[in-house]
């Protein structure tokens, strides 16, 4: 992945490789005491190529949840179109949010930062704008529910911040797959939203 | 209130005036076009002076916001200890958020722009940390909910939302008090975290 250095050719950014490193620094050193500079330093690139792949300390924390609203769409269009929408979403967000054991712990790493940092956690809000869009609108389509009602406008939000907080305790406590504690938390909440 | 100017003694600033000319501001040229200079030359300060009273320009929106924290737990030990910890949740809750009619318009207004507004929501995470800690505390003192448990990661900061997002309802489509729409919200939800 790693070619040596080639005079006269830019070299290429792993982005994947910046991450990592850049998390390993949050981990070891805080997150607020971290600055792009230092991550551009270690990582041996201009502290101006880091900000064109990752416009803010915190898309460094978030990488990977990019494109996220589509996998969601995508999986909640393979579930069978009866299904009502608390059911076909809670199927939907499992499938979407599988990860390979070889990154558990990665992901761990990277929530348990986002847990214990409101900054980083609030930067969240507006990156899953969308996903909890997907599911509101899931709620529409399939349970009929009134666009411009109550119901309408709690269901999607707060759906994504349950998986979120399923996530988190997942990473502090959690064994295996964070699957059946995702489901655990959906049900939580699932009785108040489910069709009626 | 509004004292005539008189030399050699600084002019007191009148903090509510600044939010909502701020406010009218925002509604009228957009919350991100304007800036935190401009408001200090509307309201004839300096920008350090208004600075000193709103660290960021989401300060002047989230105005009244402060405190509230306290207000819940006040009004969470006015209730009869012997109730579950969702119904004490649901009457203080409440009961902390009555807003006298006089400043129905202006909350409304504060709602709107938040609603609106990614960036302002974010904002909101983090200055409501406090009360989701509350509630928190009040599932696992009353409830006796495990505090390292999934329940008790999920409870608070989904029920901080969900009252959030029943403001911002009430704020684009609710006639009146904002009170029965809000119980209407927490009850889509109560059931997972009744005491069992």
């Amino acid at each position: 992945m790693n070619e040596p250095r080639r005079r006269g050719r830019p070299v290429e950014l792993d982005l994947e490789r910046v991450a990592h490193v850049a998390l390993d620094m949050f981990r070891d050193q805080g997150y607020d005491a971290v600055t792009m500079e230092d991550i551009a330093r270690v990582v041996g690139h201009s502290r101006r190529t880091i900000f064109r792949h990752f416009p803010a300390k915190a898309s460094l924390v978030w990488a990977g949840t990019d494109g996220f609203a589509d996998s969601l769409k995508a999986e909640l269009a393979r579930t069978d179109p009866s299904l009502p929408a608390m059911d076909a979403v809670r199927t939907a967000y499992v499938a979407a949010t599988r990860i390979p054991p070889e990154l558990h712990e990665v992901t761990r790493q990277r929530l348990l930062l986002i847990g214990d940092n409101h900054t980083l956690h609030s930067d969240g809000v507006a990156r899953f704008a969308d996903v909890g869009a997907a599911i509101r609108r899931t709620f529409i389509d399939r349970d009929g529910l009134d666009p411009d009602g109550l119901d309408a406008a709690i269901v999607g939000d707060t759906l994504v911040l349950v998986a979120h907080q399923a996530f988190i305790w997942w990473a502090r406590h959690g064994e295996g797959e964070p699957g059946p504690v995702l489901e655990a938390a959906f049900d939580r909440v699932a009785e108040g939203f489910r069709r009626r």
